[in-house]
This record gives structure tokens, sequence and C-alpha cells, in this order.
């Protein structure tokens, strides 16, 4: 196994953990994007969003809950930004299961949410939906 | 009750839905961030990831799941990025909380993770840690 991720849950490498519960943990980003900046992963290996479990999915996202209050107590932030990146060009880098717990400051100048907000086009919106809905509806 | 998520779930606003469960709601964003933007909200009104119950945040987190599932296919993305902002400071514009999965594309262009990688200093990332650690274990 040469996940970095998986190291960390086994101990192999070193990290600055603030949560280790049955299916999940959660350490610090040693490339903080801002003071805080976590990184809560699922102990069972996933690549992505598609391949975890729901009962692991679950278990991730309480942690996430919990530890976006902490940090968001112990830092006194202004607003908490949570962000899981699926896939090299949605920018994820390690290639197991994330979720990045960012706090977040009155203008500190990060992007995450910068994006031009306008209109879409509405009938190309329904066609989309459409197909989304086709895809969900197989799925199940 | 003023909230407009509020009202897309009572059926009192018209959107572009694509999942309807006991206690989830997926519909388009008509200012779409990328094709296929999605917003997946909780029925009970929640501001943030703060106030959501636990079983309400795990449904929604699944619901997430499937339609990210979904989207990726009826699109052909090559990425998903969930993002889910909390409180003003992090540019949270409705105060219902949703979460948003966007599909990506190579060199689509969008922000959302172009912060600058650089290391933190480890001194004050161990500080930060034991506060956060403190937070989490005062709250169980």
């Amino acid at each position: 196994m040469d996940c970095i991720f998986c190291k960390i849950v086994a101990g192999e490498i070193p990290a600055v953990t603030v949560l280790d519960e049955e299916s999940v943990v959660a350490f610090m980003d040693i490339n903080p994007s801002s003071k805080g900046h976590l990184l809560v992963v699922p102990k069972n290996h996933a690549e992505n969003i598609f391949e975890i479990s729901e009962s692991d999915l679950a278990a991730l996202i309480i942690a996430v809950k919990r530890c976006a209050k902490a940090a968001k107590e112990a830092l006194k932030a202004e607003g908490i930004t949570i962000l899981q990146l699926n896939g090299k060009a949605s920018d994820q880098i390690v290639p197991h299961l994330h979720i990045h717990i960012i706090p977040r400051w009155k203008n500190d100048g990060l992007p995450i949410s910068s994006w031009e907000m306008k209109p879409g086009d509405m009938e190309e919106i329904n066609t989309i939906a459409q197909e989304i809905k086709k895809n969900i509806t197989a799925s199940f």
C-alpha cells in the first residue's frame, strides 16, 4: 500500500491528529490554506466519494461536523468552508478521500467561492437535470 | 418563514429538482459555476453544519454521494467538487445549509482550490491542534 493517508492511519508516518475514531481520523494539513486547516479521512481506503461505503461516509461527515465546530471555537473563526475534491480535474492531489475543513475570516483572500455568479441557460439546466435524474433513478 | 430554500422544499417556489427524499432535496443551481451544478439541502431548516442533526446530516451526505455519481455520469465530468460554506466569511449566501456539487473538467478555470500550497509553521500547527483537540473532547 503506497497511500500516504493509509500510512498516517496506520501510524507509519506521523501526523498531528486531533480526532481518532473507529472509522475516521482527523489531522492538521501541514500545507494549511488558513490557520487550523484540517483533513478528515476514512480509515478504510476509498479513493473518492464514489468508492466509500455509505456507513463510512456517514461516520466521516459526523466527524467533520464535530471537528469543524471545535476548530471554529478554538480559533474564533468567522466561517468554516468544507471542501472535498474528487479527481485530478477537481485538483485532488492525494488519491485517498479527504474532507478539508478550512477556517475562514472576512477578507481572508481565499479564492474558494470566487466564481462569477451569473444566471444559467434554463433550457440547458432543465435538459441536464433530466439526464442527472435518469442516472439517479437507475442507481437505486 | 422567509427562507428561500424552505420555500423550495415546501414547493412554494419552483426549482428544477433531481432528487426528493424523506429528509433531503436536490435541485439545480440556477447560477451554475459549471454545467450540472447542484445544491443538496436538508428539508428541516438548519442554517449551517453546526445546527443540523447528525441523522439529517448523514442522510444529506449519502444523497450528495448519489447525486454526485449521477451528475458525473450524466455529464461525463472528469471530476466533482463538493463544497459547503458556513457563515458570511465563508461566502455563504443563503442561510439554509446547502452542499454544492460542482462537476469539473480539466482546465475549467474554477478558482476553488487555487490557494498557494506552502508548508505551515509546525510549532503553530501543533499549538492550534492542541486547542482544537480540547474543544473536540469538551463537546463529547
